[in-house]
């Protein structure tokens, strides 16, 4: 079988290298170009880019030289890692030029006609795409994947709603360093230290109004936020990777522990049939030890795709209460536009 | 003047270090014996300890001998560190001695007759004194400070509820590794990880029991609850000192975001006038910075005895949300209970 | 092929997690018996063990019912990863009693028949078996592998000895939390920190004297240590694994940058031929970056089996200097014990 | 008495805030003047600057305006904390202006008539002023404080220098996050891990050369280094403040153990009997246990002003070994630069 060719867009980025990490030996995809700032492009890959992570560099992917994130790449599919200041222009820019773009920046999650993509979740809202295109007047288009600590809550939030209805959902998250990019978060900010308020509250607010979007409706042409009110404390904490949310909810009908618990365990996907290759069998795991789920030592199940939910108990306020956790650049950023590809190369929407 | 001998529990512990720190220059009070497990007992202090703190050991307490925890100690007072599992036996067998003992441990803080003491918010406590002493049967008797994560929270509920009632609370605790003592949490558990659920989930119960009793009313010879709901989801990060904690609350009458801050702003409290010596002025720090309170930069606000509430905003699912951040060695323990034996002493209770 | 059967000593710690973790999928070898601690005995392994590693504890062995550590359990071959206080006498009574024993701890170490093999430096050592046999009076015996900051040491030690003879080392090692086992090092202590001295100088003896031992000889039925100077200076510091080590030798003879860092880059192994199975080829990987090796990014190299040499740089002091790194608790520990059992397996000293 | 008016240069940055802290209640300088970079410059100090130390702005410098660096700023002397690639020209530039500079950037340590200060031990350096101001043709100067690893080493070298000589020093440092400024080192390179050759091998050369300009003779209208070798290796590690360096020398003639610690015990300042405000008495703290000094418990010894040397030990290799540890922006940067100004106004050189 002939593999798409992929280019990845911010390809030196913590996000861009994991993308390039997790096609290495995709069986579908392969990576075909790398695209960066002005600084890098000219460059060797290897030598334009601080490599974080613990496998090396693909060596098909060392050697390629580095090209500025213009249209005219030698790739069928894009991935982008881009930062949200520089991806807004670029990406419509090469959408316009015909290329499929999906998307991990935040500049066009909102958008009336653009999809924001969790394939267990709503994979109907690629519906969309049809007005996209006509909007861009092109055949390219974007479709982009949630903010990182949006896309761990909103699998136990599927879960119960699809069940029992969701009305009201209150979560305290603890986020890991490279949710912040590189170099990011200071060294001498996080030493035996907590940030509150991640991005001046800009986190807060991407989470409560993604989820909305991400559990709602694509109908009558648009998207229709799902009915429930959300509310969002963001922090960054000292760990490498790994976001933990503690989260309450009030459910919109009645619902023993048991049944609660058992929605979470039982959560499944309309694409599971689809087989795609980084989609986890289960997505949700329902962990039963109080003390987890822990960033470090959970991050990784599912290669790093699940997202782990703790034993449930009584809220004294809401209904009930639970931790998730997921990770922040597979789950919550590269894997995620990965899996988006998976799923619509499988739809025939990359042909 | 002469000053009150001052015994110590624990006093090789984490908390009893602090206990004789804060009182190496305190104006009323002079540490006269030191007391610890049978382990140190008769030792030199200087040796038997693992002095943990970035001042040295009081010169006049390096040279003392560690006593036994039994009654005979050379004071007229004794503060507590001890662990909670010696703790109850211990400090009962001194008060029936006829010592006072002010303890930091949990063992008695929920007993029918035991004040739980935060002198700026429930002084009045101290009548269940009368009972107590008649129950024991003794001039003795036990008073207790709070868990170290309740006594942050307790200060913006009282400031909230005195104007608007406090209906329900939601707090997601983000902890110091100094709250659990030493040697405590290992360094293998917490580097690049967050620990949930402190204490199997006792930390939690701790905050939701101790928090309506602090906030409730000794009336008829017994403690009455405050009239709230308290929902408390504990963790455990990688910080030395300083309890971080996201707070949500439903109010009991509609409030304006200026009320709100206002009422936080000018909380007084029915013993500013004592001025006793560790009585921070104000106790309530209201800070304006979306990023804090933090804690590494906030933690010693007020010599450690302040509590610092970040920006107010409002919820959208209960009414309002802020932070609050306090140091759980100091105002969360052993602060708490100088500052409760100043306040005993000025109103005549340990003469 | 039939798989040999392993019996895991201290099998609920950090270094018996490791040998449970590495054999998982082993070509030779398989679990077959875990014992531990009287606390542990008695109990079902899953239970008694707080598993501390990412991947998840093998199925076969998370159902085994703890044994006691004594002789009778069902193998052929036991791995030790007792803590020294307990491996001296355990050992030796499982030796005597017939069984094999491939131990971490130090207990037997430097004795006078005991081999202190690193199997690509060392070999020849294992002819100190026949006459330990005698000894012990059984054809039972115990073969240990060096500490954790030696280890990675005697490695570019070895290669510069044969081709320059060293004279003289100095080395100051950081080392990770996870060399002094679970629950080891307390956070309160790490955090913002480095410690001095780890073990109060012990270990400091055990890299000065352990690697005489190995780059020594086995000679007219006795070790010969080395002839060269070593002096060590030992650190604890907030790492979770991965010992980096700074050194600077002093060689026999005078030799060009060029020529050592070959006879670093392409020391070859007696053992090369002989395909074990945890073998990393090369052993030592030479690093040309001048910020390399750190811990976090270069100890998993050939499954945490290779130890990895930053560049080289003349000393103003001595002739050369360098850095190395290894990890741990898999080249430092389980590792190393496996890889001797592979050794002595391939010679036919286990059947 | 009116206090002498002190200009901050780089006020907004790591060290200029720490000269700023230690300006508070200094009783013959104030802080009259802040200047920084052109993004500040206009602006408010308190709003201009992330201020990162536990104590508040003082509030006379909170209200000041930020100006640029440049000549005609309302103050008699001038303490910089400017990063080396400004402070080169705008350094000399102040002085060409008439201004006394006292600089803790590299850029003007090494010059053939620049004091590299430490008043404790090369107080003499001073008489290179007089051919400096020859050469700037001004009656203004720069005079250096050494590098924040270099300093803590040379206290220990000169006082076995003055009794033993010193043939030669190996040093390896673990060195703190603050060093580096901020932002500095992202939480990501360091969290779990260590970062070898700051500055790319650039801080080793510092340290090598710096120390034996600091440790030569100003004879005959030139500096003369000390004829002694250094040798270093530098790393950063995950701690805040304070640098930790294992130190080993060769003597040029021998001494016991005790003669070594007495050397290092009784060091004595020739500026002893200056009664300077910040020169600790004494300035080496000799500690006996072997798990001393650490950076959190000691380097705060002194008001930060002290260093801390461990106990001596014979090397295999060289001579003695020992640790040395010293707080790099007190003593190591700002506390160092308001010494030499004590120095100098002592000794009229300011009037």
């Amino acid at each position: 079988m002939k593999k798409l060719k992929v280019g990845i867009l911010g390809a030196t980025g913590t996000v861009g290298q994991r993308m390039i990490q997790l096609l290495e030996r995709h069986p579908w995809f392969e990576v075909s170009a790398v695209a960066a700032s002005d600084n890098s492009a000219g460059k060797n890959y290897a030598q334009a880019t601080r490599w974080m992570l613990e496998t090396p560099i693909p060596e098909s992917v060392a050697k390629m030289t580095v090209q500025p994130c213009q249209p005219g790449l030698d790739c069928e599919l894009m991935l982008s890692g881009l930062p949200s200041a520089i991806a807004e222009e670029t990406e419509l820019q090469l959408a316009k030029a015909g290329m499929p773009v999906l998307s991990n920046a935040s500049s066009h999650r909102m958008k009336a006609d653009v999809p924001l993509l969790v394939p267990e979740i709503n994979p109907d809202h690629l519906d969309a795409l049809e007005l996209q295109k006509k909007r861009i007047g092109s055949r390219g288009f974007i479709v982009t994947n949630p903010n990182c600590s949006a896309i761990g809550l909103v699998f136990p939030l599927a879960a119960l709603d699809r069940r029992f209805k969701v009305e009201a959902v209150h979560v305290v998250t603890m986020q890991a360093l490279s949710g912040a990019g590189y170099p990011g978060v200071a060294s001498l900010d996080i030493i035996d230290n907590v940030l509150p308020s991640i991005d001046m509250g800009g986190e807060d607010r991407k989470i409560e109004t993604e989820s909305l979007k991400i559990l709602g409706k694509w109908r009558e042409n648009r998207f229709v936020d799902a009915p429930m009110r959300i509310s969002a404390m963001t922090h960054r904490v000292n760990v490498r990777d790994g976001h933990l949310e503690a989260v309450s909810v009030k459910l919109g009908t009645a619902a023993s522990l048991q049944e609660v618990e058992s929605a979470l365990r039982d959560f499944g996907s309309p694409i599971d049939e689809l087989q795609l290759p980084s989609a986890p069998r289960p997505v949700i795991h329902l962990e039963s030890h109080v003390q987890r789920p822990q960033p470090r030592l959970d991050r990784d199940r599912g290669q790093g795709m699940a997202v782990v939910v703790g034993p449930v108990s009584p809220c004294a306020v809401l209904d009930y209460k639970f931790r998730v956790l997921s990770h922040n650049t597979i789950r919550g950023a590269a894997g995620a536009a990965v899996l988006n590809a998976e799923l619509m190369y499988r739809k025939g929407l990359l042909a």
